[in-house]
């Protein structure tokens, strides 16, 4: 069923509002937006208001229908330049709309041929509704723009899933930021000289994600290309070839491929017969390719990031145990002898069959691998990724062994020095550790000695893998390491509550991280595992996370995550899930970094596991807030099947760490899987 | 039924073992016991074995009876000295006997009336059976011995509830420890300088224990006397007379018993007509009764001290909710007011009754009564008890409130050197806070801040009540308060692995505690909650856990437990129970401070929370442990239903920290609900 609102009349392009400030496109009112027919197959109402006093835009009307799909869709086209970014802010209300409602946006120009392009889309991340405004930064890319027929973007606001209720559209801005750019990959200014991002490339991502035609120079940078769009905040590129083995050639270790027949027929077959599959296949014929052709790949990598302004280093996993259970990966002694791994009895955890390093063997291994890296490439630094997997010693000797690491952090040092001293330039050392003292050193990293002993310059701080630590203590670190030292703690791909929801959430979220991080004293931002991020996404978090600025301004959210790193003898304590009985109260701790100045808006927003959870009250540092609204919980992640948004007054939220508490007055209980309090751009 | 086995002949003294040492008391071979017929409605069977090559004292098989209730008891005498004390070491093996099984000894003397007198009871606290061999230090009391008709005591070995299955006593040692001595509160020496306890005793024990007639002088110092064996090793006692009120007339905070109304016929109402408890009743009649007469408790229990060598303080509690929801008391204003309470909204949670330390009528009140103690007291230091009950401030504002505490903490410093000055002699600060830097700074302690103005002298790390925190990071707070303070981990009453088995232990997990913490650069140890253990553990807590040589050297466990404070957002983080799935490896970190030398037998002890659980395999530091031997789960606690133990090889053991692995490897799921490391006797 589709109804087109009778007080709806299509107009071309005619009224707009008058734009606030200069850099502010302005936009049709919502009574000028164009309704689509829904698709085949699919229901859904829009209804549009004229401006009124208290909605000066005027309003569109979403409204579905009970019994059918639903998809509503409306949209306005606007003048927009070529080349220039902008910053899209959406206010919407909900009438009761059911939670499955989800209220997107998408942003597209026609191209020479008359075909729309997509520039943006899925868009509001976590968008708003209920009072719970969002805002997204995106950038109209060159060749997009470039290939406009009419120099207009459209914006689309679409509703899909709403049965029940309604979700209105009140009010759209559309802000242009920064000068026009080309897309030059100029790096932005860090006016007070704090900041910068540091981004780790693995082994495998660009031979695996890449087609056969990109495994030439120009492909390797393009590829680097992808990270640093105009105005990103990369300072140094971490490039790692591998961990016991290699990606490029080297003979310091077996190479990945090793043993691997590769098939006329395309296929390939490892050494054991087995067929392997189409994408490691490719990965593996990719590799070895470059090698075929003389090319080295971290030559090519160092050098275009040098021209490029950003700082290229190498990075060795120090103790990978990826598919350490699969024969193919048993390519050195020590990995087939299951006396060398850390706990062979222990078959169903990969980091038990990392290598034991407490075996002069499997050391000399490491030291060998890392001085033909310092000796092959002239990188300005050298990452010891000691988090890859994190354990490397057997159970309960990682103490007693761990003057073995401070002996080879001495050996890299030297060798550093040793190069710098013949290339004539500085040659730096980071480690990457975990996000929490304690367990540093129960892994086996006296980092204590490491950093009396200055053995290196940058400490990255970071998760294992299932989510970042957005409490990562970074003042216990300074009093650790000392002024010398950068510390630039790590972001991980997921941003889990809890072990395993699959959520990987937005760049807010990354600048709500840094923001924390930066109040504590951090000196720059470590991001892990974000080569597959979505180029789009990787846009709004290399521009915008990387400064104590630009991450505070920005729109921001502060999920409750947990620190998670491999040592034994402790379960992962993340504190949600979080049931709540009748009748009782939960609080949880989250760090904001600065608290926002009065006039921006913020949110407490929570995420339950059932549909039917009763609204619990919230308080947030002692003070009860105003009734929640309900959310899309689909914003959040799948895994919550409820959300509900408090606004925050002004004066309540504190710098660094604040308590929500969440009361349960209903007579069931209630579970909590997602806390976060969000901040709106500045 | 009771069967005398025909190879036992009854012989009064005669044979027996040639001494070792010469401090060890020779006990008569196994054979030359004397076996007690089992008490009317018991049965039981023992059999006595002469000595063989593989058991040279000879052996005592106790057997059960399947279907009734059973009680095996055998004894023999031995010649002892007046006023020495003995230590008693037991071997036992089990024949596969049954679980409710409970071994026991008893040591006995004959009085002048020729009455047996119980010298020793209960006895084996977590005794031996299945090779896991235990020691026990006793002191065969003056009064007691003094009485003993013919300078002999009676050993009897029992054993309850033995249905299936047999104990065997293969061994026993009583070895004289020290020079004969008489009961003079002697204090002990420390050859090194180092250790020393310090024991704090509560606002009520006293009154609420004590009968009428020992309300006087000699009472009052018969009482700290229990405190103070020969070869005591506490320092500072520190005398806690109240909170928000106090208990021996003191103007500067109501009395405990303001309002009350003492009736003729021994009753007491409050001043809400509601008649109190026979306990509290007297506990009030008791405080009362010394003003009353003029006696003031602390100025001689003071004096007292300092003649005994203890080194008097006076330790104030910060903020005591006890019973803060009953009207009766409301004796200040504020605590009338849910205003001044942290969290009302939170009537289960005693802590969110305590009053808010942001408002500054509440730190007045609590400077006006240190101020007043200071003044009135004339004592070798203060405490500080931030953890009673240690939370200060609202919900998520405690670090923006710490200085305000860090103000009252120069407060106090600088009224301590006022008095100092008066008298002439130093008065010192001590300060109670949670066992980790973390939580501190979440109560809104700014310890560092205390100590960068040297504001304190002694730290005090302590759980809040649940458990002691064997994992106290004592060199973390070395690092955060530097050289010149004294740092004195607590031990709390309770001995829970989690919240809450109401198991309280002995003084062998105490010096388990204290041997951890000294290995770790502990000056000293903190006993609070102690005042109610019985007067047998006490002696043995007082004379062995306060100095690192004795707490090391005496038999010790070292059990898992957990961190236990009230800040806000951080659920309690207890290990255990542990649900281990199976094929699933579960691991437990334990602090042991220093690993014993070779020679020492030690033992991984678990318990379980089902009697059916399937037996694991059990690893320490990556060792797999021989074949486990089954203990009577009853040695642990109630809350344990089955209990293993595993022999630790010499060599594995390593200082300080050490982590035990439980494999299920059958196919159920297990519950492990204690993990102990236990170590015997040097």
């Amino acid at each position: 069923m589709y109804i087109k609102s009778t007080c709806l009349a299509i107009v071309a392009c005619s009224v707009y509002l008058t734009a606030a400030v200069s850099s502010e496109v302005a936009i049709p009112t919502f009574d000028h937006w164009e309704i689509n027919p829904p698709p085949a197959g699919y229901a859904g109402m829009a209804e549009v208001f004229p401006p009124d006093r208290d909605y000066p835009q005027g309003r569109i009307v979403a409204k579905g229908a009970e019994a059918e799909k639903t998809f509503i869709s409306v949209f306005c086209t606007v003048p927009v330049e070529t080349g220039q970014e902008y910053r899209l802010t959406l206010d919407l209300e909900s009438g009761g709309a059911n939670e499955q409602a989800v209220p997107a946006f998408r942003c597209t120009v026609k191209n020479a041929a008359g075909t729309e392009v997509i520039v943006n889309d899925g868009g509001l991340p976590k968008a708003a509704i209920a009072g719970y405004a969002s805002s997204r930064t995106f950038v109209c890319a060159e060749n997009k723009l470039a290939s406009s027929a009419d120099g207009q973007l459209r914006l689309t606001f679409y509703v899909m899933g709403l049965k029940s209720g309604s979700v209105t559209l009140t009010g759209a801005k559309l802000v242009a930021v920064g000068a026009s750019q080309k897309n030059d990959h100029q790096p932005a200014e860090f006016p007070d000289g704090r900041g910068g991002l540091i981004f780790n490339e693995d082994c495998t991502e660009f031979f695996y994600s890449r087609p056969a035609e990109d495994m030439n120079i120009e492909g390797l940078k393009r590829y680097m290309d992808r990270y640093l769009p105009h105005g990103h905040q990369i300072r140094i590129i971490m490039l790692n070839p591998g961990s016991h083995n290699n990606n490029f050639g080297a003979t310091s270790s077996p190479v990945m491929w090793e043993g691997v027949t590769f098939n006329a027929d395309g296929t390939a077959t490892d050494r054991f017969g087995k067929k392997l599959e189409p994408g490691v296949t490719r990965m593996y014929r990719n590799m070895k390719s470059f090698c075929d052709n003389g090319i080295n790949v971290y030559h090519v990598w160092i050098d275009h990031l040098r021209q490029r302004g950003v700082s290229p280093w190498v990075s060795l996993r120090m103790n990978d145990a990826h598919d350490a259970m699969t024969p193919d990966e048993e390519r050195t002694d020590h990995r087939k002898d299951p006396e060398f791994r850390i706990a062979a009895y222990n078959p169903g955890d990969w980091h038990d069959q990392s290598s034991d390093y407490e075996k002069p063997e499997v050391r000399q291994l490491f030291l060998s691998i890392m001085d033909d890296y310092m000796e092959t490439f002239d990188a300005d630094g050298f990452e010891m990724d000691w988090m890859r997997f994190g354990r490397f010693f057997k159970h309960g000797r990682e103490i007693v062994c761990a003057p073995l690491l401070t002996d080879m952090m001495r050996h890299f040092r030297a060798k550093a020095d040793e190069m710098a001293a013949r290339r004539g330039r500085p040659v730096k050392i980071a480690v990457r550790v975990p996000p929490r003292p304690d367990a540093a050193r129960r892994l086996g990293y006296d980092v204590q000695a490491w950093a009396d002993e200055r053995l290196f310059d940058i400490l990255i701080p970071t998760n294992f893998l299932w989510s970042t630590d957005a409490d990562c203590p970074v003042a216990d670190w300074r009093r650790i390491v000392g002024s010398d030292v950068l510390i630039a703690p790590g972001i991980e791909r997921a941003v889990n509550p809890y072990v395993n929801t699959g959520f990987c959430g937005d760049a807010a979220i990354r600048r709500g991280f840094a923001a924390g991080w930066f109040h504590r004293g951090a000196d720059m931002v470590y991001l892990f595992n974000h080569m597959s991020m979505d180029p789009d996404m990787n846009d709004g978090i290399m521009c915008t996370v990387g400064a104590p600025a630009t991450a505070e301004k920005g729109a921001r959210r502060h999920p409750l995550t947990f620190p998670d790193f491999p040592y034994i003898g402790t379960s992962r304590s993340s504190e949600l899930p979080a049931a709540i009985n009748p009748q009782v109260t939960r609080a949880f701790r989250i760090p904001v970094g600065k608290a926002p100045a009065p006039g921006r808006h913020a949110w407490v927003v929570a995420g339950f596991n059932n549909a039917d959870a009763p609204v619990p009250q919230c308080r947030l540092n002692s003070v009860l807030l105003p009734q929640a609204k309900r959310l899309p919980p689909s914003m959040l992640g799948d895994f919550i099947k409820k959300a509900l948004a408090w606004n925050i007054p002004d004066g309540i939220l504190l710098d660094d760490e604040n308590v929500v508490e969440i009361t349960n007055d209903a007579d069931k209980q209630i579970t909590a899987n997602w806390i976060e309090i969000q901040i709106s751009a500045e």
